[in-house]
């Protein structure tokens, strides 16, 4: 349904937009979870579900510094070397464009990304908060000079005020980056402000020639319904997890994005095979999904860590508890 | 935020629907999942905090007829007779409105509806398929009689052609019932879909007075958006229940309701503690929420029925053989 870039009005249940491009961050974000510690065959189904499903980009993983995150502790997706990544994906004869996210103040990204024609790689987003935008633009410069497709995740962006919005917005309108997120990192955002936070996006960077995306959480059960409006108002870069997996209550399932869209360049099957023989072993090893505490610090406006602690931690179920607790913090 | 009526600009994230009314369907629709065996125990502390919350209405099961379900299979909540309300709730001397969901065509309601005063019971909420409608106007209109503030719920509207919902609609502002529900029983419908029906449903009753209200399913995770789809647009009768609970993939989650709806009225912290104490032990007895195969129910704009037999039988985790199977049906 809808699919009708530029008109707000219904469209119809039996149209698609060409223009929307899919991207999978499973291995990514799903490894907040577990340092990035996911076993080949996992990624290599994963990756094997994205090409079958004719999703269009791929995250790997991150470029994390080593000095932060030091290998012995954290698995080979926090890095995503080259023959990590190739062990999987080989010289990646496939449409899909593989990626990885490096973090603002969290990257050695002049050493640690290589030039595009020496990587398997193809694009490289660069995820920043507001006051990271500088350190981020000059990310994004150096990983487009060195010949990678660029995108910047603008994280957070519910607890950004209109006027550093506006004016980050426009900063970005100069760096070269192919398309911004609208990021709900919080999973705070209604849907009501989804459509006018897209809108103001989509205004800012028309003119520049930008897609707009969305990356939206699941901690109020809103991340398919805000992705769906985002879409609606104008974004045409969707990200979705396999079976909706990641940090805390998760992102925006893959499974159901694909469904919705009715795009006859995307395959569900595909990604039902991956959450059958990936995901599904998944539980009770790590959870995701919305839970009580989510919903609590969502509509707190604020960071899911206090929620994500507690259900890892002797008293995962008492909700009242931990609804005191932040009710009482200052 | 919104929460304006009869505007569909955006509202305030500081206002609040004065108008506005909640229904919990914990004990009635949960009760699909156990024939209404729910323990005295459970039905008290969804009572109390219904209660303590200032929740509206409090719907305690079904006007069942003995004849279709026998008192041997099903359990109290199955009935509602008298003794069993009243052994939980005594003369429920508080201003919460309790009531009982009666089927068409599955429910002696002449006989086993009491008139209201011989009652503890303040509702009865009729539900019917269209075709259904004339058996339902019948039932409403005995309840009204009996002295009953009544309800009717036109399920499946998903699947109801215009025509026919426009005829159905014309016939229902005949009968006295106070609120009629929109009602997506699959699960299927998008937040634009929701947005129009809304807007159909107040358009049709705002000369004879009737309030409108929703009763969403989370198959496709978005009982929480479309609940609040409605409301924007105009409906003011809003389902919920503890932490979604529900056949399937359950429905929209009080707690999150409350918490967005921000009406001094309600409030969150007895409900959290309902569902730490009566829905959280429930955990390993029942599943509810959502799962991959109520998804490709809802998207099919199908019963969800085969997914509920797909997750209760011996390969609940095969979605792609289920998705092969829904597929080959015709």
């Amino acid at each position: 349904m809808i699919h009708v870039k530029d008109e707000h009005a219904k469209g119809t249940l039996l149209t698609y937009r060409p223009d929307i491009k899919l991207l999978d961050c499973t291995v990514r974000d799903g490894g907040l979870m577990n340092n990035h510690h996911f076993g080949d065959d996992f990624v290599r189904a994963v990756y094997q579900a994205c090409v079958e499903a004719g999703i269009d980009y791929m995250e790997m993983g991150y470029k994390g510094a080593r000095s932060i995150y030091p290998p012995d502790e954290y698995g080979p997706w926090k890095h995503c070397e080259e023959e990590d990544l190739r062990r999987i994906v080989g010289e990646n004869p496939t449409p899909l464009k593989l990626g990885a996210m490096a973090d603002a103040e969290r990257s050695d990204y002049r050493e640690d990304i290589l030039p595009a024609d020496e990587s398997v790689l193809d694009f490289i987003r660069v995820a920043c908060y507001v006051h990271q935008l500088p350190v981020a633009m000059d990310m994004v410069q150096d990983a487009h000079e060195k010949g990678y497709e660029t995108a910047l995740q603008l994280m957070a962006v519910s607890v950004v005020p209109d006027h550093e919005l506006n004016e980050a917005l426009e900063l970005v309108t100069e760096c070269p980056a192919a398309a911004v997120y609208l990021v709900d990192s919080f999973g705070a955002l209604y849907s009501e402000q989804v459509r006018d936070l897209t809108l103001t996006y989509v205004e800012a960077f028309k003119e520049v020639g930008k897609e707009v995306g969305i990356h939206a959480h699941n901690n109020q059960q809103l991340a398919y319904a805000n992705t769906i409006e985002a879409l609606i108002m104008g974004a045409s870069r969707l990200d979705g997890t396999m079976n909706g997996i990641g940090r805390g209550a998760g992102n925006c399932p893959m499974e159901l994005l694909i469904g919705f869209l009715k795009n006859p360049k995307f395959r569900l099957r595909p990604v039902l095979t991956c959450i059958r023989d990936a995901l599904v072993p998944l539980d009770g090893q790590m959870e995701w999904g919305y839970r009580v505490p989510y919903g609590i610090t969502a509509q707190l406006n604020q960071h899911p860590r206090a929620a994500i602690k507690m259900r890892n931690g002797d008293d995962p179920d008492d909700y009242v508890a931990f609804y005191d607790l932040m009710m009482e913090e200052e």
